[in-house]
């Protein structure tokens, strides 16, 4: 991808996005300018599964003027997270009781200002600072005003991209673009899924074929999985939910259901051997669209690497999510690990010794002739990897058993491919 | 049941049991009066399996008189442990030196009389305190009457109590009714049992079928078994043999043959929530009707819940087993856990979800409209549960998943039950 | 074996040995003395797998002259690790320069001859102490002479030896011959190979039977393999490579490839009941004929039990592998060892109680009559042992589930059999 992964997110951090509506469509058309991802949608009312699409949601202005004063104390233009998601249009004048049933302030973090949303529940609210929240004059009337408008014959926008391969198994990769004006969660996902994807497009040869998809969470997956599960049950051969990779703080590791299909285990071990350090989260410790993926009767065999995991990070959910926390170095190491584990996924072949007994080397140049009391550690390597070789065990598992990274094991494994011994 | 348990106990303490005879048909007789067991018998000298039932023995008195004094100085009717069990009928003038052969006391417990036995070998002795012991005179003439009677024709009691239930899949239980005058080893056991038979057969909608079984220990199981064994191994589906479950001290499991049977998971399941801690024995512990009942060819899928188990306390096997250690508190706790494991084997469905991917709680009045930063711990057990609703997943195993005690998941179920989910 | 362990090494130590030649069957010679090996021969030149069998090398002198004292300053006829094994022929002048390229020696080990072959490449050396090599002269000349020989049409030659038993089944031992004037890596191992083989010749009433083979390392066992692999895949049931065995220090194990097959079990339960503290190695860690009889394909079941093994003593491949470190009490106990293992393969049965439920063991005379508070160790683990008589745990399996050797649990084995139970 031309453009740093930091500046991606610097560009669609003003562009108001929600479950639907414009923000979601201008983020998607900004993407497909990078890799063409088609823009795809869901009318709004459409039954998927256990749920409803809603109906599309826009705002134009929300702001709150103290009227003893004649400012506007809260305006939705100088932060998107202001007002609470799918609220409802309002024009109105209120004490400051009745108000503050509608606003939202966390007391320990006094200078962050709190995301929250009511898809499913009409209402409307405000979220500022709680420092800003004990400025208001508790006995002042307040003008309420929310343009915000519903459309029942709306949709839901989602993009998704399909790279294909030589073989019809695909690795199956989603990230959301339904969070307004925060970094982390979720701007580091979509912004990791897009220089992914395009990597992969300008990839040559590639064994598997790949699916991208970018959608709101929860009721985006729902509606996709709700087109396409019994296809993609057949197709998708792993891959990643990816968000919250944009920190420099942590590693984690998100697992499927049961986890342990070759998703949980190629995540696992790149992170083992790229970030040493890593937080095992449990299927309990879930919380993103995996819910969707990898529930009962879908069981699509995904998996997710996190950097400082939703929910976990003092800044989640705030306006503090932001460019103080998200980094290009934090973006450029999850994208890696993430290429690392395509790379697994492409190249994971089940070797078999053309010979019986350990082959000899020497006569290949990739022994030493003289045998001495140090034998080195590049041959003793390349031999316990021979000693796998039995058609049965798969290069990961090989490397696993050897103490090798997957890419060690690799580079023997071509070493050897360029013999006449596989 | 209507008596309390240590009532129970302190009914049956005084009535003289052994493998046979008049005081364990008492004891039967007792018990039918609370819930219907038949009293059932097997006749001396029948084959079962191995063993060969013993004669029926009886005694009516058995005393030790100094003749010096006149006094009786060990008199059974003090106390029924004073007389070996099964010992046969003497009359006869013994030197200290010829009685103390048959006398037999614990220098480490100087105010306990031992419990002995001698069923399979002709045999006379008493058993009294070491503080006792010691003042005999050691010159003295000691005139030995013990009056007890072997009747060749005679039986074996036993009692049984079928309740059934929807399905013919019944659970066994089973306790043993042939030790003398101790508490703990063993009232403890057939007072639980007892009580859990009341419980059971005023259940209503029974989902199991149940049967209770009170028999002399090793030779009554053993008979038992060799009548029932073929009809029981294809009904029995879990189960537990009751003993020593009187104290407050300690809990412990006692697992089957392999340790992994479903009465074995549930056991450690209610344990572990219940109790908190407890002793896990291994198989190598083990010395009751379990040595039957999971015998090789038998394997019933029993287990064994214990507070103080039998070889592990001070008391054990003398008359200091009595209501010092055995309280009310103690069986009432024991006779609950055994109740929480039968709720379990009634209960222990595999739910299976209706809809795929996460069902929308919201529209069925189960989870809060308004997404905060902080989701409620119930709403996120109830969320565990249902992501592990495969319908291939038992509501225990899910518990376990979960991080919930059975009861905590099985109350989630019950609430979503009542929806259109299940 | 009526020769000591030690005295079978001291009489082979002078012999010189290689991969092939005089040495090789001078040593097999001295074998088939003890007990009757059939020497066989592989013509040179045969393709072996990968593999080509070199040409047979001997070698009858072997020394340095320092030109300006006339003396010989390196004599393959002081210690036969002067010599690079398979040195091509030389006789010529050099300078200390020149010389220096063709000369090994250990500076941190300053009184060692280093163990050097050069097998597969053509080229001539010398190994010296480095006390030695500092004394010579850098301005001097020396004249090098080796008469070495390389017949084209030679042999590579081995020992076989098969005892029938009753069962075609056969265990497999092998040791390799190929190591000069070396003590425990390797005159060790074809000691208490010979020891164990004469000790199953023996034996009467064998249940299995037996191959042993004497071969040279690598080139050996793979010409062995490649004549005889698909009979021995179907026939061998287990078995030993057996190799450093000779020292007091410590016991180890090597594995197979993945580590769980009978021998590897065997090996690793007679270890513990006999050496207590073993050194577990990985496969990782092999380095001798386990690497061609657990190559993926040939996969025969074997094992491997050592003391200081190959690689992790100061001592290997060096002139102080001698007498001072290997003695007759190690390899005693190495031959007891392997010799408790064959006691395993030869009796592992899978018992089966005849009767249901616990036998009754007072009337056979196997338990004591009074039963008393406390029950003998001896019959705790009778009954135990009893309790998993069902026909498909085996001997071993049980003693390791009742917390017994195998040589306790057989014992138990036989004393019941000698009643009707099984």
């Amino acid at each position: 991808m031309k453009k740093s992964l930091i500046q991606f997110c610097k560009d669609l951090y003003p562009v108001y996005r929600s479950l639907t509506g414009k923000g979601v469509r201008q983020t998607l058309e900004y993407i497909s300018n990078i890799v063409p991802f088609e823009i795809k949608t869901v009318k709004s009312g459409t039954r998927c599964f256990d749920w409803i699409v809603p109906p599309e949601w826009n705002i134009e202005e929300a702001y709150i003027v103290d009227l003893s004063t004649n400012e506007k104390i809260v305006d939705f233009r100088d932060h998107n997270l202001h007002i609470v998601g799918y609220s409802v249009p309002v024009d109105i004048v209120l004490t400051f009781e009745e108000l503050d049933k509608h606003l939202f302030h966390l007391e320990n973090l006094p200078d962050a200002i709190p995301y929250i949303t009511s898809y499913y529940s009409k209402f409307w609210g405000f979220c500022l600072t709680y420092n800003n929240y004990k400025r208001l004059d508790r006995e002042g009337k307040y003008h309420v005003v929310i343009k915000s408008a519903f459309k029942e014959n709306g949709e839901l926008t989602y993009g998704e991209l399909f790279i294909p391969g030589k073989s019809d198994k695909e690795i199956f990769i989603s990230s959301y673009i339904c969070h307004p004006q925060m970094v982390n969660n979720e701007l580091s996902g979509p912004a990791v899924l897009t220089a992914l994807a395009d990597y992969v497009y300008n990839l040559k040869n590639r064994n598997l074929s790949y699916r991208f998809v970018l959608i709101p969470e929860t009721i985006g997956s729902i509606a996709y999985l709700s087109l396409n599960h019994t296809r993609l049950k057949s197709a998708v051969a792993g891959g990643f939910n990816i968000t919250c990779v944009g920190d420099e703080r942590a590693w984690g590791h998100i697992p499927s259901r049961f986890g342990n299909n070759i998703s949980d285990k190629i995540a696992k071990h790149v992170l083992h051997h790229t970030a040493g350090h890593f937080e095992q989260f449990s299927w309990l410790d879930r919380g993103s669209d995996e819910r969707q993926y990898c529930a009962p009767g879908i069981d699509l065999p995904i998996s997710s690497i996190t950097r400082s995991k939703y929910g976990t990070y003092a800044e989640y959910h705030t306006s503090l999510d932001d460019f103080n926390l998200v980094t290009q170095k934090g973006l450029e190491e999850s994208l890696d690990v993430h290429k690392k584990c395509l790379f697994v996924f492409e190249n994971n072949f089940k070797p078999k010794l053309k010979v019986l007994c350990e082959p000899q080397l020497g006569k290949r140049g990739l022994y030493p002739n003289i045998s001495t009391k140090s034998s080195g550690k590049i041959v003793r390597n390349m031999m316990n990897f021979l000693s796998y070789c039995d058609g049965e065990t798969s290069i990961l598992e090989i490397a696993e058993l050897c103490n090798l990274s997957f890419f060690e094991a690799y580079e023997i494994y071509e070493k050897i491919s360029q013999t006449d011994l596989f």
